[in-house]
């Protein structure tokens, strides 16, 4: 595939309206080829247009044609999976068998999205039948169903350039749904947002759907964000990225004269409990194992364990000695952008300042942007003392809280906003401890982990990637796994409809056997 | 039951702290005893406060023992079933028959919700069992179920004092979430508040629940709805009224430093379209029925037919007149309060202001506060350039509109902002013109009605009151029927946990025989 650098709008290649840009390579430093366009707020009003016209067609394209679009798109992005790779590789600095991996994981969330569109249980399909008899006044006919919430706004992620970005099961959930999508590429990595882009582009073309299902536009600065957020025909709108970041978007939505849901999935610590029995059994193993998985990426992961807390102890030292030895043998590795790397330096000094002390260092830096590893301790009541050491450094950093006692695990707890993930180990002996945490942690996360690891994330029905604020804008939803669709979706009500005006899947015969909810009771067929 | 006009706080009766009001009769002019207390910011503070406390307990009760608390308080609402209609008829000025039928139904709708905890559906528990042996990695063992999001904040509405008021079906629906709740009265029935709320006062005691799981307050002015939408551990806010109220309490709470859920729902003109070959059909027999629904609780509803269209040609004056002659017969009634009533009489002044003709009108006032029917006439083009002439006006007010062609029906639809209810009378000869109207009504409403009335509303598993807005803040979600729990739940995933350690509603034995979706399928057993 030619890299041109244009702006995919509909079926068209849009050229550069305000400016271009070239992808840096953060390890070499190096710009590259092309020039990729950027566009302003008239290309998001022509993206936007489109989108809007697509919508009466695409949402109401069967289930069966919707999903073979969906597998459409997973097969052509594995299809191109080396050269998005590639490509991906010289954006990010990260090595390419990664992004090979990201790429296959990818086509196979579309491919999981196919499916959950044949089955159409996200239709949530309803019927209350009349009952003309019923005293004091009859019941006519209701039936319901999920629609498509209308044109979706897609913001890139920096810090999975396939997975949650032009490709990403954002896009692929609200494809899912019905709702045209126009994302926003993130400018670190714009040859890998127009390879997923073009995919996207062409399977619209070749399964026959209006251009307007899928755009790609890029801009510089705010502008051409706050034009898509603001346009009037613009239904919803994800975001994953930092807190300022996403909740500028979320307020802006929300002061529009028709407020629209806004997605923001932010920030998480995704704290690590070990409890007492666990730590002496095992206290080396669960420090090893997350310190790994803290640094994965660079560190630059919204599911990265950051915190590890612990009563000291039986296994304490062994715990933190594995900690040290992990990140010791860390090598550098340069970070997303020079932009992360620089907040990342700011904020390690900033846990420095807050009274945590650095106990472990990776490799030194070869690189201007290299991210260097290191691990932090602190004392439980300090953490308890000081806000924002409970709070997300992105990048390849640990925090170990060591506590002075159960009761000070339990407060530590309390203090955490809202997470993505917490996590728990604990042995058969720590039965007590684990009963009082874990209500605790239910309240604060949209997932918690016992006796594993926050990562890798999987994308499957029972997957909770959200949680209450800040980790998330909208605890009732999740970003990744078959429940993201349900972010784009909303009931209508059918009262009184002759069956052949009906919608497909709430026709008397069902048609489509779908598992529908009759009188209140589940049923199939 | 003695009514004392104490603001009741988990189970403390509490003191005025902040003035005292009683509430008016206003069909007679006359204000009553006794006195009922006003909080403030203090009341709310130690409301929530239980509530919070109460999260934990209540959250975590079996479905039985849950769905039977629901259920006492059904019955005990039947059981002063005639006591609270008098009370609220004295407050509104309309029949106490009627309320006699509300109370009835809302007393059922707490039962439905029992029945929709026992069945355990709105828990969606889902199993991604473990895969030990997949490629490249193993899966862990995942599950999912919906938690209650913690305590929340119900406005009662002035419009129908029990049916969406103390007892009504925000309350009914956040309780079966498992979420505490703090009421915050409407002054407009302050005695009908009371009764509802000492009965689920008393329903909280006999089911040993904690006294958080319920809360009634009241203040004067805007102060106590500001500190229940502040307050840190308020966790989502229902509000049914105006879009002038709703959309200040919305922005307020999207400004908290964590924003939280907020739906409103606000305003709706649910229009009727009438198609040619039903307009030839039985015009008259459409008109008569929508204008007595319209003038229904003196026009005091969310679901008023406030809008009929239809192009000018057979049976059009059928309609029209026979829309006359049920205006023309209507009496005068109270309206709820003396604002509503100003209210009222200033906008059916705009409708006359914006270019609409007053062509009849139902007896004179014969009290101050009187809402008199009127029957207004407007061109479809003049529809079209006012936009003022589709917005709501709350009272017994009915807008003809006169169409020129089917195309400017079309146009009209597109015209409305979100709706609640949209409504289509077509006989087969429509076909074609139903097929282009009913993709426009799917995308503005959350209800289409073919050949029926918007009104009486069902609350069942198929309904949705609900619409793009500003019929709500939210499509997503309906706050009447079975789907309104979905507003106060949230997803978690328990990943790796031992079985033990696991919710009922996720250990293998599937203890209480849910539906679940394991593997993607649903099963059950």
């Amino acid at each position: 595939m030619t890299l041109t650098g244009e702006l995919l709008i509909g079926a068209a290649e849009v050229p550069a309206t305000a400016g271009t840009m070239k992808a840096l390579n953060p390890a070499t430093g190096d710009l590259m080829e092309p020039e990729f366009a950027f566009g302003g707020p008239q290309e998001v009003d022509r993206a936007v247009r489109l989108a809007d016209e697509a919508v009466d067609s695409y949402s109401h394209t069967s289930l069966s044609e919707r999903a073979a679009f969906l597998d459409r798109i997973g097969d052509m992005l594995e299809a191109v999976k080396d050269e998005l790779a590639a490509q991906t590789s010289e954006e990010t600095g990260l090595p390419a068998a990664q992004f090979v991996g990201e790429a296959v994981r990818t086509a196979d969330v579309f491919r999981k999205f196919a499916t959950v569109v044949r089955q159409g249980r996200f239709l949530q399909a309803t019927i209350d039948p009349a009952q003309p008899d019923r005293q004091p006044a009859p019941r006519l006919d209701h039936r319901l169903q999920k629609v498509a919430l209308g044109p979706v706004v897609v913001f890139g992620a920096s810090n999975f350039p396939i997975s949650y970005s032009v490709a990403g099961g954002d896009t692929a959930s609200a494809l899912a749904a019905g709702c045209p999508v126009i994302v926003k590429a993130h400018n670190a990595h714009p040859g890998a947002s127009e390879i997923q882009g073009r995919v996207i582009q062409q399977a619209v073309a070749d399964a026959g759907l209006h251009e307007g299902v899928f755009s790609l536009v890029r801009g510089a600065g705010n502008e051409i964000g706050e034009a898509l957020v603001d346009h009037p025909l613009v239904r919803a709108v994800t975001f994953t990225g930092s807190e300022v970041g996403g909740m500028a978007l979320y307020h802006r939505a929300q002061l529009r004269p028709d407020p629209i849901p806004v997605f923001t999935e932010m920030t998480s610590v995704n704290p690590t409990f070990v409890l007492p029995a666990a730590l002496a059994a095992r206290g080396a193993e669960i420090a090893s194992g997350l310190a790994q998985r803290a640094m994965y990426n660079v560190g630059q992961a919204c599911l990265k364990p950051a915190i590890l807390l612990a009563v000291d102890g039986p296994g304490f030292r062994e715990l933190r000695d594995a900690a040290i030895a992990e990140v010791e043998r860390a090598a550098a590795r340069p970070m997303l952008t020079p932009g992360i790397h620089d907040a990342y330096t700011h904020n390690v000094q900033r846990l420095e300042d807050d009274g945590a002390s650095r106990i472990a260092a990776g490799a030194v830096s070869a690189h201007t942007w290299d991210g260097q590893s290191a691990l932090y301790e602190v004392s439980g009541s300090r953490l308890l003392a000081e806000p924002t050491l409970r709070e997300e450094v992105f990048g390849p950093a640990i925090l170990l809280v060591r506590l002075a006692d159960p009761e000070q695990l339990l407060e530590a707890a309390r203090a955490f906003r809202g997470q993505l993930s917490a996590t728990l180990h604990a042995e058969t002996a720590d039965r007590v401890a684990a009963a009082q945490l874990l209500p605790i942690l239910e309240r604060r996360t949209g997932r918690i982990v016992f006796n594993a690891f926050s990562m890798p994330q999987e994308v499957s029905y029972a997957t909770t990637h959200g949680g209450p604020f800040p980790a998330t804008s909208d605890s009732r939803f999740t970003s990744v796994g078959m429940g993201a669709i349900e972010r784009f979706l909303r009931p209508v009500t059918y009262q009184n409809f002759p069956d052949e005006y009906l919608p497909e899947s709430l026709r008397e015969a069902n048609p489509l056997q779908l598992w529908r909810v009759v009188d209140g009771q589940l049923a199939q067929g």
